[in-house]
């Protein structure tokens, strides 16, 4: 695990770089820059994972699959959160994890700017947050609740969002839209918030944080509520206490 | 100024610590704790700034008034975007500027996770971050602009957002609802983004960043779209080359 970390770190620092770079130009340029970060971050960890464990695959966003030994497969997100990484919202993180034959059994996420680290790993069933035990909150009803929901200001999705969970809008504690499915899943995992929904997110962006999250005690199902899957878009993660409640709302 | 903004740096490495502790417990409870670090830092500041400017007036959210010379008077926001503080979203920040005869003469903003400081003094005409000076995008056009709302997942707020700013929505680069006028109006000055319309901002979260912003080379109105008053709810903030069409989209 240390070298997996420090591998993780190491990208983490050049992102945190990048971040802080004078941004004072076009939003195409702006948006051509976080892609050759992404990309940056993408080939400095799979060279070191190819180094390290030549026998595995790597599935990655921009260089897709890449084959390896059948049994294990790495799944990368180099940044999740990108569009707050270009309006200047220190929430984005790298998320690295390990598949084997269909499921996560190690996760690495890491947001440089907090230099908050979550970690979990199957077989010990506990999730770390800088060397940390994190447990999901104990909230069990939705008056009480604390919600984001992974939408931006597009008026399209938010009807979306709303068409299936207004009571949800409308009688949380708090709602927001925040983006970065691995960031908000790991919050769900340390008790910040008590669910997250999104019915975009991406396989690499929210593998890693599932079994983060599984591993704290959250529970996870597909977007449409059917087993979660992680190879699935979307997710509905939440304490182990509101799951019933959420489901229950869906419309 | 070199002691002023000890005094905020201070003030955002109790926020920071506070930030970081398990916040693994009932949502009232979290209200209650942030609630507790912003009156922590309301003293504190407030201390520092009677011992230092005995004479000096101050206006802070939870202690109001304090009457002092009528020429000067200092105007804190102890945590502009506790939402974000509460979600685990390191997108905050202590808000301290000085007002003079009716103008803000001197402005300190910090997000302590970040470790970003952004700092104008009127006289200077400029306004830097970490020590750097800032100006806005030079983006032109709506197509190309990034634009971040005040909204939360609060759909009836969402929804007057979008009656008076649809060709926005619609028509924009991409646009985020984002808590915390304070930063996303210094994203504005920074050009990370290129407007920031917020209907419920209060004097205290905007007053210090509107003077980042003006020293940027920004502009700013109110959200109704008369000349732009701090003591007035809700902003409208935009780089030079943007503000017309806005005003033109506004329904």
């Amino acid at each position: 695990m240390s070298n997996i970390k420090e591998i993780v770190i190491k990208s983490g620092k050049i992102a945190k770089e990048r971040y802080f770079e004078s941004f004072n130009f076009s939003s195409k340029q702006k948006f051509d820059l976080v892609s050759e970060v992404d990309l940056v971050i993408e080939k400095m960890i799979i060279n070191e994972l190819k180094e390290g464990y030549p026998q595995y695959g790597i599935f990655s966003e921009e260089s897709g699959e890449i084959l390896g030994d059948t049994e294990f497969k790495w799944i990368l997100d180099p940044i999740d959160g990108t569009t707050n990484f270009i309006f200047g919202i220190p929430f984005f993180c790298i998320s690295l994890c390990l598949e084997q034959k269909g499921n996560i059994i190690e996760s690495y996420i890491y947001n440089p700017i907090s230099d908050e680290f979550f970690y979990s790993k199957d077989s010990d069933k506990k999730s770390y947050l800088n060397d940390k035990e994190i447990h999901v909150s104990k909230t069990n009803n939705i008056e009480n609740a604390l919600v984001s929901f992974g939408f931006s200001a597009n008026y399209k999705n938010i009807n979306i969002y709303y068409s299936n969970w207004a009571d949800i809008f409308n009688n949380c504690k708090k709602g927001l839209g925040v983006l970065s499915p691995a960031l908000n899943i790991c919050n769900v995992a340390r008790g910040r918030i008590d669910c997250f929904i999104d019915f975009g997110s991406s396989m690499e962006g929210h593998a890693g944080a599932s079994l983060i999250l599984k591993n704290a005690g959250g529970l996870i199902l597909n977007y449409d509520l059917t087993p979660w899957d992680y190879r699935t878009k979307g997710i509905i993660a939440t304490n182990d206490m509101l799951l019933s409640s959420i489901v229950r709302l869906k419309r």
